[in-house]
């Protein structure tokens, strides 16, 4: 091995630095004494299960995404923040209304009923429902080439797998999910009458996990809704048998627009307070489980920086924000709002960090940044390395947050903090997405790596 | 900041590092091909389902443990080694008997009953059982300065802790389970009469945690037993308010010496067949619960670590050899019977690797070995760090495994496989232990990992 001794040098020179100078000594004890604080009174646990268990399910615009807004309201107005407030933002509301069906039939078979969920968005089926034959397919592209006279009048079903040999199964969620965001569309300009999506996730199961389709404009709108692994396995070993038909009904349906809120609070900086650091997570949920990794745990998360921060009575020099974006999963109308007032002030937004991929034991952060000044400003963040590696945290070039991608413009750092992610879609915008899938400890470390890049942030400035 | 500098330069130059010389490329490619396999056609969660649900608890000496001898044994025989056999051990056998009761008495309170469960290698009480005092240390020393005077004739219940704030939670093990292990022969000294241990584990709930107490020779023998955590706070607060008396009555003890077995495979190496690499997990577990993660999961692991080298046709140039250790959690019969054989044939392992911290998403591997060789051979191991990295791995000197630390005579390295250990105390040595607590793909990233750095120690050697 050639190259690798450059690199071993390098390690064991790492290694080999045991002391750190007066200032990383300074910022090596207060980050102990964040993790200290976390694991020993964090607050986001006991928030959670408040969140969940109590509110539940929040998709945008329904009642209990009102109860969220008012809840976490009232939390930070315990914090001793500077400033607490709402943020009006419009979103649409989508109810699912009752029980959607989906039942396949064939004359070997005779008629089984699939494990379902409307998608996100999707118009419903009219009362009577939809009955048609059903084809398979593995991609948007298979679609096409079927064309119009293998597509009209059949109802698509769309079954390519996440791959299971990705590590970080974001990676692979990403490789799926054009499936159920725009194969509705798709299908429908060949004159597909509905589709049905497998269910993103490797894990073989019987929950269907639902999740946004977006409508094309100027094309037919038709229902579209997810199936569990389970039954997308039994579904595709049926077709391969022979034809199939299946009847779909669904209730759900747009609402119309509504008025929602942000929720924000802010500690304002002694020295910059015209350089906001931004920590955040988003509000809303599906309506199916209790939102508890996706995002109750962003939210509780972001939170807790605060608690923690105060609880350490450390001051800020910059503003420090906590920012509940409302409406993520569906329209991202609580992030609009906030992107276009925060630009109409000239806000600067130094950093800001989402945490949305759930309440597992943290990895690290990704970071994101326009093209212009990303390079020198991560070389700066990568100078902490030392700092938070004893965490088991690292600090890449990556992605940052739904909510957050549209503040790039200010210039700043943007990030995604980066837990475990090998369970996250065995929940994710599931049923199962409860509090019982959540661990305290985890949970707490997510919260403490956030204060510390937090703390970064804040003392050292970009 | 002064000293990252060089740091960051350090790190801007090993991420520039982006082509590989022909051997790493070759390494890379192999890696990524055990992942590919470990993640589509891994079988250690299948076995690790068996194991767990139609065996169960596999206490040494029980008719459970050697059905599991009989399973795996059965199962290596299918891998396509050169040779499988069981090695003759001896091991003690306890037995729990029926379920104990621990009932806490105090006269504002009436009676309440604990959750306890004995200790794994303790004596039980006589049928009357035993009533006495019950009095709160946090620590041995606590006993001692308590003496005669504050103990004798006392059940004494030590309320310790783990510490919360530890990042890696066996090191909050490590600095609480003395209480467990050394605490019955401590108290009899000074003539108490039982002990009460609080379970192992930072999480508050209602299961308690067995594991081996070990008696000092000469000292009395009095029985001791676990109580939950949410038990050992009720307790506390009732001996704050003032004095209660606790009746115990437990229905275990030692049944004797019993044979047993370790069961070993090995697949010959074709030009060092000497040079052994050992790879392995304890099939025996507590008998509450199913040994899930502790440590059915280590044993699948090793198991499958053959199953796809096999697979991928790969050809070992060292003997590598699979070890399923019998008698872990208590005596450690199997590996003393392993090391004796070992040392008396002048085997020399080269590398050994022990999984026995569960089957969560792994971290990495801590590294031991005899302190004439250590440096040496470390630094070798240390150059690996670019190929596992990708996949998350560290490689640190650290501790190994119970079953294979007494192979350090041999001067090769060894190694403890490190997965995330947030939830490992959820579970340990309690009913909880089960299949449902193991994460599919977790365990197979366990798996994968192993097989990893079995394949880099066989094809570079040490």
């Amino acid at each position: 091995m050639k190259r690798p001794f450059l690199l071993t040098i390098c390690f064991l020179f790492a290694i080999s630095l045991n002391s750190f100078s007066q200032e990383e000594n300074q910022d090596a004890l207060f980050i102990r004494q964040i993790y200290d604080q976390a694991l020993t009174n964090g607050q986001c646990y006991d928030w959670l299960t408040h969140l969940t268990t109590k509110i539940g399910g929040r998709l945008a615009g329904s009642p209990q995404s009102m109860a969220a807004v008012e809840y976490t309201k009232q939390v930070l107005d315990t914090l001793g923040m500077d400033k607490v407030w709402l943020q009006p933002c419009v979103v649409p509301h989508w109810n699912r209304g009752d029980k959607e069906t989906v039942r396949v039939t064939n004359s070997a078979l005779g008629s089984m009923d699939l494990n379902a969920l409307a998608l996100g968005n999707s118009i419903g089926t009219d009362d009577e429902g939809i009955i048609a034959e059903v084809i398979e397919v593995q991609s948007l592209e298979a679609v096409e080439k079927l064309g119009e006279a293998g597509v009209k009048g059949k109802i698509i079903f769309y079954n390519r797998p996440m791959n299971p040999k990705q590590i970080r199964t974001f990676n692979a969620y990403g490789g799926a999910v054009d499936q159920r965001v725009f194969g509705a569309s798709k299908a429908a300009k060949f004159g597909a009458v509905a589709v049905l999506v497998r269910s993103m996730t490797t894990k073989l199961d019987d929950f269907p996990h639902t999740g946004t389709l977006v409508y094309e404009e100027g094309t037919t709108k038709i229902p579209g809704l997810a199936i569990s692994t389970n039954d997308a396995e039994k579904l595709s070993t049926i077709l391969k048998k022979g034809k199939a038909s299946v009847y779909v009904k669904t209730n759900c349906g747009m609402m119309g627009d509504k008025p929602s809120y942000n929720v924000i609070g802010e500690i304002k900086g002694s020295t910059h307070p015209d350089e906001i650091i931004l920590v955040g997570g988003h509000l809303d949920s599906w309506d199916v489980g209790q939102g508890a990794h996706d995002d109750g745990a962003g939210c509780v998360h972001a939170m807790d920086v605060i608690q923690i921060l105060k609880r350490l009575n450390y001051q800020p020099k910059r503003t420090i924000r906590c920012v509940l974006f409302m409406n993520e999963e569906n329209g991202q109308g609580g992030a609009i709002a906030y992107m276009e007032e925060s630009n109409k002030k000239g806000e600067y937004h130094l950093g800001a960090i989402e945490s949305d991929a759930g309440g597992f034991t943290p990895r690290g952060f990704t970071a994101d940044g326009h093209e212009s000044i990303f390079v020198e400003k991560f070389q700066k963040v990568v100078e902490w390395l030392p700092l938070v590696e004893p965490y088991g945290l690292f600090l890449e070039k990556g992605g940052s947050g739904a909510d957050i991608s549209r503040l790039k413009s200010q210039k700043g750092l943007l990030f995604g903090f980066r837990p475990d992610s090998q369970r996250y879609f065995d929940y994710h915008h599931t049923a199962a997405d409860r509090i019982e899938a959540v661990n305290q400890r985890e949970l707490e470390l997510g919260a403490a790596s956030m204060t510390t890049l937090v703390y970064l942030l804040d003392k050292h400035g970009l």
